[in-house]
C-alpha cells in the first residue's frame, strides 16, 4: 500500500527492471546476453521493451565469455543469470573480466525479498537459507556488489553499479529480486544522463608530472614507447594514439597491447616481450635510455615468463592510477590527462628509429618444400590477409603466442586472454564480439582457437546461428593441449582430446542449409587458396565460415615454447 | 636440505601427490575426473601409478557434474582442476554437491608455494599477488579446505579432508601447489585405513530416543514412513530398510527420496509430495495419526511448492545429526542408530495398508488415439521397462517431475539434483554415473534430459565415447526450457532453443563406426517399439544408444504443473 501510494506521486513512474534496461541501453549496451530461468524470467519481458535485444546462450559461462568479448568490442555488456546456478556457471567468466578490466553489469535474478527474509527453502539455495552466500562469492570478482533489496534505493544503486563498471573497467553485480521487477520508480532519473568522465587529475600534480616526463624525455637520446593492456582497457588509446603519432618515438607493445597502436604507422616497431619478442625489437627496447611504459600488465605470459629487461631508471610508467618516473611515485594522477599534455608540450627530442616489422614469411619457411603448416608460416601469412578493422580473437595456447608475428593492418581490435588464460574463453568471446562487431558495422570478426579448447565452449557455435552471425572461425586440429605439452607431459594420454569432426558441428547444431561454409585445411597450398576465395575472405558474407586448420601435434609458436619452459621451471622452483 | 634430511628419515617416503591418489583409491575412489591444466600437470602423472583411471572431461563443469554423479553410485568422486580458471568453472557443480549432501575431493593444482609468498603475476589469478581469493570462495560451498603449504602437515591435511568429506557427504577442498606435489612424506600412514565410522551416538541419549520413539509408535492406530533425500545421501539406507521390511508400516517416499525404497516391497505406497503426490497417498499419509519421517528435505520442487501438510504434533523426525519428536529435540542423536534399534524392538503395531501404486497408464491415456507421446503415458510406461538395479538420471524439468510417476523394480538408483535444480547437470552426472556403474558391475545407465538442458553440456557425450561408455539417452525434444515456459514465459521467445540435430552429435564427437545406435522416436507405438527391441534395451551391449524422443512443447507431468505454478507465485509475492 505504502508503495502505491509511492508511485502515485512519481510524475513518471518506472519499473525496476525498464529502468535498469533503459540505462544499460543509455551506455552504449544494445544487446543483452545470458540464460533464462525463473528467478529471472519477469525481468526478460523489459528487455525488448527497453530496446534491447536477449541473445540466449547454450550455458552460462558462455554467455560470460561472450558479454567479454561484447564489451571488449562495445565497452560495456550485460549479461543475465539467474540465482545460485545460473551465477556461479558465469563466475569464472566474471573472473576474467575482473583481471583483465573488462566492464561486464551482472545482473542476477534473485528470489523475492520475502523469501529471502524468510530463509525460504528454495531451489537453487544451499539449502541453510542464507540468500547472501553468492554475493559474497562473486565480491571477490566486482568492483560493485548492488544488491536492490528496498525500492527506494534501486535507481542509486543501479546507477553508481553502471558508473563504476565502467570507470573502474570492471565487472559489477547487480542483485535484482523477483519481488523488484516491477516496483515502481522515478523514471524522469533518466533524463539525466550518468557522468562517465573520469574524474580529472588535480592540475598542479598533473602538470608537475608533466614537467617530469617532459625533462627526461628531451634529455633521452634513444627513447621507445612500450603500450600495454591497460591502455586499451583503461581507455587511453586516444591519448596514446597521439602521443605515438606526433612523437615519432618507437613504439612497441606487450603482447597485452596488441592491437592498442596503429601498427602501420613509421614508428611501429612490434612486440615486447622480452625473449618472446619480435626479431630486434628486444635489443632496442633494452638499449633505449628511456622507455615510456603506457598501461603495463608485467604477468608471466606477457613478459614470456617474466624476461623483460627494462631498468626502472630508465622507466616511466603511466597507468590509470598512477604515474612512476624512475622511483617517484605520482598516485592519483591518470595517465590519460599527461599523456594529452605531454604529447601538446612536446618540443624537439632525439630519436633513433627501430626495427620495421613485416609480415614476411622467414626465409626457411617460404622456401621449404613441406606442405604442411606449421606456426612460423602461419602467423605472418595471416597478416596479409587481414584487412583493416577486422577483429581478431585468439585462444589461449598456440593462437595467442602465434599472433605476436602477425603485423596488423591499422584498426585491428585484438582479443585474447594472457593474464587469466581460461580456455574455452575464444570461442564465446566470439559470438559477443560478432555481435558488437554487426551493431557497429565492422565487418569481420576472426576466431583462432585450438581443439582442445574449442571443446570446452563448442556450444556457443549454435548461438552465433541463432543469432545470425557470421564470423570467420578457424579450429586448429592438432590433438590435443599443446600449450599443457610445452610444459608437462608430451606425450601423455591428459593431453589428448576426443577427435571430432569440427566442421559437421554448425550443421548439427541447425544451420540453414547455405548459411554455412565449412572447409578442411591440411596443407599451406590449400590455406593460400582460401585466402584468396572471395567468397571466403568477404567482410560483406552473411555466412558463417568454418575451418578445421590441421598442424602437426608438437608445433608451437616460438615464443610460446619459451614460455612453456619458464612455467615449467616456475613451477617446479622450490622454496 | 632440511627436506631431504626429513625424507632419509622416513622410512617409506612416499610424494604427496601418490599418497593424495592412494588414499582416495583406498576409499573407493578408481577414476578421476577433471582437466588438465598447467599447475596440476605434474600431479596427473600419479593417477595411473595409484592405480587410478583418468577420465579427461571436456571442461570443468561437466566433470564436477560427472563426479557428483560418480559419487552418488560408489559413494565418492575425485576432481583435478587448475588454480582460478580450473576451479571456478566447476563452482556451481561443486555447490550443487554441497546443496545436495554428495561428497566430492576437489583437488585444485597450485602454483607454486614459492610463487604464492612472492605474490607472482602470474596467468590464472586476478593479478592481485592475492593467491587465496579462490580459497576464500570455495569455503562457501566446502565443508572443509585444505591447503597443502607445508610439507609435515601434509598427510594430516589430506586424511581430514577426505575423512569430513565422506562424514559430512559433502564436497572437500584441497589445494595442491606445484612445488609440493613431489615432496616427501610418510607412506607407511597409509597402512592405517581411515576411521570412517560414524561416531555412535551417546547410549543413554539414543536408548532415550528409541523409548520415546516406540511409545508413539505403539499408540499409534495408522502410522506411515516417509522417506526422503538424506536417507540415501547420509547412508541410512540399510536402516531404513530394515525398519521399512520388517514393520510392514505404509511406507511413502519424498521426490528426493525416489530409490531409497525398494518399490517392489508390499508396503511402499508411492510418492508423496503434497499437492503433486502419486494417487491416493495425499489422503493417506495426511490422514495418518502417525509419520515417520526420515531424512526429510521440505524444499519447494521436493513438497510440490510446500503443499505438504504433515502436522508436527503427529510426526518424528529422524536425521542425520538430530531426532525430532513432536517439539522434543534430540541434539546429537544419529538416525542410524536410534532406526536400527527401533526396529529390534517392534513388537506389534497397528497398521493400514496404504496405497498400492503401479505403472498401469492411465486410462485416458491408454484409450486415446492420439499418437503423440504425453508425459501422462510416458513416465508408467518407462515403469514397465525399466529393470533391477538401472541407474535412472532426470534432468531438472519435465523429467525430474515426470519420474515421481515412475514404479521402480529393486534396486534402482535414481539421481536427479530436486534441490540445487541446475540444468545440464544430468548429462555430466550421467557420464560419472555410467563409469561408475561399469566399475560396479551395474549394466545399464539412463538419462532423461530436455532439449534446452542438453545443450548446457552437450559436449559430455564425447567424454562417455572417449571412456567407452555406454549409457542410453533420452534427449526429450519439445523446442526448449518448458519448465520455464510454465512458470513465465509460456510462449516468449527467450524460452526457446536453437533446434539441433542432436542424435548426430555423437557421429561429430568422433563415435566409431558401430558403436552408437540412434533413434528418433515421435509416437507411442514407435516408443513401444523402441522398448521390445532387444538390442536397444539390453544392458549387455557395449553400444552407446541415443534416442530423440519428440513431445509436444507445451505438455508437461501434472506435478510440475502445480510447482511451477506455486514458483512463480512466490516469486511475485511482495512483503
Amino acid at each position: 500500500m505504502a508503495q502505491d501510494l509511492r508511485s502515485q506521486e512519481l510524475q513518471h513512474p518506472m519499473d525496476v527492471a525498464e529502468y535498469l534496461f533503459r540505462r544499460l541501453h543509455q551506455v552504449g549496451v544494445e544487446s543483452v546476453h545470458g540464460v533464462p530461468g525463473d528467478y529471472n524470467l519477469v525481468a526478460l519481458d523489459y528487455i525488448p521493451k527497453a530496446g534491447l535485444k536477449w541473445v540466449g546462450n547454450c550455458n552460462e559461462l558462455n554467455a560470460g565469455y561472450a558479454a567479454d568479448g561484447y564489451a571488449r568490442v562495445k565497452g560495456i555488456s550485460a549479461l543475465v543469470t539467474t540465482f545460485g546456478v545460473g551465477e556461479l556457471s558465469a563466475v569464472n567468466a566474471i573472473a576474467g573480466a575482473y583481471s583483465e578490466y573488462v566492464p561486464i553489469v551482472h545482473i542476477v535474478g534473485y528470489p523475492s525479498t520475502l523469501s529471502q527474509k524468510n530463509g525460504a527453502l528454495l531451489h537453487h539455495t544451499l539449502g541453510n537459507g542464507d540468500f547472501t552466500v553468492f554475493a559474497r562469492m562473486s565480491k571477490e570478482i566486482s568492483c560493485a556488489v548492488s544488491m536492490l533489496n528496498h525500492q527506494h534505493e534501486a535507481a542509486m544503486l543501479i546507477d553508481n553499479a553502471i558508473r563504476e563498471c565502467i570507470l573502474k573497467s570492471r565487472p559489477v553485480y547487480i542483485s535484482l529480486p523477483s519481488d523488484m521487477v516491477q516496483k515502481k520508480i522515478d523514471g524522469d532519473r533518466l533524463n539525466t544522463p550518468l557522468d562517465l568522465d573520469y574524474p580529472p587529475n588535480e592540475q598542479e600534480a598533473e602538470d608537475y608530472v608533466v614537467n617530469v616526463v617532459l625533462k627526461y624525455l628531451h634529455a633521452a637520446k634513444n627513447p621507445v614507447i612500450v603500450v600495454d593492456g591497460c591502455a586499451i582497457r583503461h581507455r587511453a588509446l586516444k591519448e596514446t594514439h597521439d602521443f605515438v603519432k606526433k612523437s615519432g618515438i618507437p613504439t612497441f607493445v606487450a603482447p597485452m597491447g596488441k592491437g592498442a597502436v596503429d601498427e602501420t604507422l613509421p614508428n611501429y616497431g612490434g612486440v615486447y616481450a622480452g625473449d618472446g619478442s619480435n626479431a630486434g625489437v628486444k635489443d632496442r627496447v633494452e638499449s633505449a635510455d628511456l622507455v615510456l611504459s603506457i598501461g603495463a600488465i608485467q604477468s608471466d605470459f606477457n613478459t614470456a615468463g617474466f624476461t623483460v629487461r627494462m631498468s626502472q631508471m630508465n622507466t616511466i610508467d603511466f597507468h590509470s592510477y598512477h604515474v612512476k618516473v624512475r622511483y617517484s611515485e605520482y598516485p592519483r594522477v591518470r595517465m590519460n590527462g599527461v599523456l594529452a599534455k605531454v604529447t601538446s608540450k612536446l618540443g624537439n627530442l632525439s630519436i633513433e628509429a627501430g626495427p620495421t616489422p613485416t609480415n614476411n614469411i622467414p626465409h626457411d619457411e617460404a622456401t621449404s618444400l613441406e606442405p604442411t603448416i606449421t606456426h612460423a608460416w602461419l602467423w605472418p601469412r595471416l597478416g596479409q590477409w587481414l584487412q583493416p578493422n577486422d577483429i581478431i580473437i585468439t585462444e589461449t595456447g598456440t593462437s595467442n603466442f602465434g599472433i605476436w608475428e602477425t603485423r596488423f593492418p591499422a584498426g585491428v581490435n585484438a582479443i585474447s586472454q594472457v593474464l587469466w588464460g581460461s580456455i574455452g574463453y575464444a570461442t564465446g568471446s566470439c559470438q559477443g564480439a560478432a555481435l558488437a562487431a554487426r551493431e557497429k558495422g565492422i565487418k569481420r570478426t576472426i576466431l583462432f582457437t585450438g581443439d582442445g579448447s574449442f571443446q570446452l565452449t563448442a556450444q556457443e557455435v549454435s548461438t552465433m546461428l541463432r543469432n545470425g552471425l557470421a564470423p570467420i572461425i578457424f579450429v586448429l586440429c592438432n590433438n590435443g593441449y599443446t600449450i599443457e605439452r610445452l610444459i608437462h607431459g608430451m606425450q601423455d594420454a591428459y593431453n589428448d582430446v576426443q577427435q571430432w569432426n569440427y566442421k559437421e558441428l554448425p550443421a548439427v547444431f541447425g544451420a540453414k542449409d547455405g548459411t554455412v561454409l565449412t572447409y578442411r585445411v591440411e596443407s599451406k597450398q590449400a590455406l593460400e587458396q582460401l585466402f584468396q576465395n572471395e567468397e571466403f575472405s568477404s567482410g560483406d558474407t552473411t555466412k558463417m565460415r568454418f575451418v578445421e586448420l590441421v598442424m602437426p601435434w608438437d608445433d608451437a609458436p616460438a615464443a610460446l615454447k619459451g614460455v612453456a619452459s619458464a612455467a615449467a621451471k616456475t613451477n617446479s622452483k622450490v622454496d
